[in-house]
C-alpha cells in the first residue's frame, strides 16, 4: 500500500505540469513491477458440434532443416523467411496433442514426449489440469502412431498416467515398433525409438488397457480412423463428426509448415518411407482443401488447429482465430 | 473416488477382451465429465530485447462486411472463404491491447472498450490480471486514438481504472474528440463516440493525469509516436525499440485482415478520413514489411502479434507462433 501512496503522490506532482501543456519526459512514478515472464497456460479450446476439443501444448523442439529431405538450405531459408522464422538454432517446432470431450467418451489424441525428449516437451498432464480436467478423467487415447513425442506422455516412471483409458494403436504401427525382431535388426542409432514404444504401452499391456485396431474397425462412436500411412507404417488419423461439423486430427502429416504446404513433396527424416508419406500428404491436402475440415496438427503452431487452403501450386495454413468458446456456434 | 473405482472395474472388464484382439466397440467407461466451456486466459506473452510484451484481449465485435468501402458483398466473401470465416451474422473481430514491461515504465496501449460495446468485450481488466499484473502498478496509458474501443477501458463508472497512470493521446485526437464545438456539429448517430471519448478521460483530467502530445514529442524511454492520420485526425502508433527489436502498435491500421491485407485500399466505415487512411496504410504496409517490424494490432486476431508479407500484389499477415517465453532469444 505504501508504495502506490507514494507513486500516486508522485504522479500527481508530475501530472501537476497542467493537460494541454508541451509533453515533458515523463519520469517513472515508482520502480516498476518485475517482468512477469511466464507463459498463458497451453491450452485451446473450441467448439466442434457437440464436441468441445481442448488442444493441449506439450512444448517444442528445434528441428533443424537438414531433417527435410528434397529440399536444399538455401531454398529452405527462402521459405523460412516469409513465415519470419529463425533456423539458426533449428526451427521451433509445436508437440500438440488434442482431448476431445465427445460426451460420451473424454478422449486423449497423442499424449507428447513426456520426458523422452528433453526439457522443452512433457506439458500435457500439467495443460490437461490447467484445461479443468484430470489424467483420470480420460477413458480413451488414441495414438496416431507410436514415436516418442506421441506416446510417452501415456507413462511416469513405468506407470499409467491414464489408468483409466484404454490406449489404441494401429496394428501395423504396433506390429513394427513393439517387434522386438525388427527392433533388433534396427540401425543402432534408431534403436532408441523401438524402446521408447515398447516402454510407453508397457503398463498398459500388463492391465490390459492396450488396444490395437485393424483397417475398418470401429473404435469409440463419433470417430473414424483414417489410415496415413508413411511417416510410419500404422501412421493413423482420427477424423472426429459431431452434427456436420468436422475435424481431422492428423499426427505428423506436416513436420514443417512453413516449407510442406508450400512443397508437399518434401519429406521428413524419421519417415519410415518418404515416398509413401509424401504420397499421403498430397492426398490428404487436397481432400481436406476441399472439404473444408478443420485438421488438429501435432506440430502445426499450437493449438495446430485450422484449415488448408490452396495457394497457387501448393497450399497454406490458415489457423483458428482465437475467440471465446462458442457453445452454439457453426463452423 | 467411487466413480473413478467403478471406471477401473469397468475398464478392466472391456479391456478383458484381450490385447492385439480385434477391437470391440467401446462402451463408455463412465459418465464423462461435463464439457468445462471455458478459454484460456486472454494473454499472450513474448519478448521484445529487454522488454516484456503482453498481449491483452478485450473481447470481439461482429463488423458487418458492409463497413467495408471499395469492395462488393460478392468480392468480400471470396476473400473471406480464403480465410476460412464465417460472415453471416458479421465477421468476428478481435479487440485487442498491450501491456509493455521495460524494466522501467509499465506501458498500457489502448484499453479496450469496457462497457461500452456490448458484452462480448470488456476483458482488459481480467486479462492484466491474469497475466501477473495489477492495474495500479500501470504507470503510463498510450492511446492510439480516442475510439470507444480503445478508451472506454480507462473509467468505470467515472473513476480512473489505472489511478497511478498518465493517460497520453496526441493533441489532433484530443481536439477532435474532445472538442464540444465539433461534437455539437456532428451527426446525431456520432454523438455517442464523441461522449465516450469525452467521459472516458473525464476523470484523468480531473486528477491532471492527462497529457497531450504533439508530433515530435518525446513520451517514455523507449518509445517513438508514429503518427499514422486518417482513421482518426490524430491517430497514432507506437514504436517500441529494446536491443535492436521493434514493435510497431498499430492501432486501426487494419479491421479486416482477411480483405485489407490482400487489399489495403479498402477502407472502414469509421474512417474519420478515409483517403487519408488508405493512404496511410499503404505507407505503413510497405514500410513496416521491408523493415520486418513486429506488429502489434488492435484488431488482428489476437493476440494480433505477428508481421506484415508482401504477397503479390498485395501483403499478407503472418501471426506470431505460440511460444515459452524467451528471455534471452533473439527475434
Amino acid at each position: 500500500m505504501k508504495k502506490n501512496i507514494s507513486r500516486a503522490l508522485l504522479a500527481l506532482t508530475i501530472a501537476g505540469a497542467g493537460v494541454l501543456s508541451a509533453v515533458q519526459p515523463t519520469v517513472a512514478l515508482a520502480a516498476v513491477p518485475a517482468q512477469q515472464k511466464t507463459q498463458v497456460p497451453g491450452y485451446y479450446r473450441m467448439q466442434l458440434g457437440g464436441f468441445e476439443v481442448t488442444a493441449l501444448y506439450d512444448g517444442y523442439v528445434n528441428i533443424d532443416n537438414k531433417l527435410l529431405k528434397g529440399i536444399n538450405g538455401k531454398d529452405a531459408k527462402v521459405l523460412l523467411d516469409k513465415m519470419f522464422l529463425d533456423s539458426t538454432n533449428g526451427v521451433q517446432t509445436a508437440v500438440n496433442a488434442y482431448l476431445i470431450n465427445t460426451g460420451t467418451n473424454l478422449v486423449l489424441v497423442d499424449s507428447g514426449a513426456a520426458k523422452c525428449f528433453g526439457p522443452t516437451l512433457g506439458g500435457i498432464q500439467n495443460n490437461i489440469r490447467a484445461a479443468g480436467y484430470t489424467p483420470e478423467q480420460i477413458d480413451t487415447v488414441l495414438l496416431t502412431h507410436l514415436h516418442a513425442d506421441h506416446s510417452c506422455g501415456i507413462n511416469e516412471q513405468g506407470k499409467m498416467v491414464f489408468p483409466n483409458a484404454v490406449v489404441y494403436a494401429s496394428k501395423a504401427d504396433a506390429d513394427y515398433w513393439l517387434s522386438p525382431e525388427i527392433a533388433a535388426k534396427a540401425p543402432e542409432e534408431a534403436k532408441g525409438l523401438f524402446q521408447m514404444a515398447q516402454d510407453s504401452v508397457a503398463p498398459y499391456q500388463a492391465a490390459n488397457h492396450f488396444k490395437v485396431y485393424s483397417p475398418g474397425d470401429t473404435l469409440i462412436a463419433g470417430v473414424e480412423v483414417v489410415p496415413t500411412p508413411g511417416h510410419t507404417p500404422g501412421h493413423a488419423s482420427y477424423l472426429f463428426s459431431a452434427k456436420g461439423q468436422e475435424l481431422l486430427i492428423w499426427g505428423d502429416i506436416v513436420h514443417s509448415h512453413s516449407i510442406q504446404f508450400a512443397q508437399p513433396e518434401i519429406a521428413m527424416e524419421f519417415d519410415t518411407d518418404s515416398k509413401r508419406a509424401i504420397e499421403t500428404r498430397k492426398k490428404l491436402f487436397a481432400d481436406v482443401a476441399k472439404k473444408k475440415l478443420w485438421i488438429g496438427g501435432a506440430h502445426l503452431p499450437f493449438p495446430g488447429l485450422g484449415h488448408v487452403a490452396i495457394d497457387g501450386k501448393g497450399y497454406r495454413w490458415v489457423p483458428v482465430e482465437y475467440s471465446p468458446v462458442m457453445v452454439a456456434a457453426g463452423k
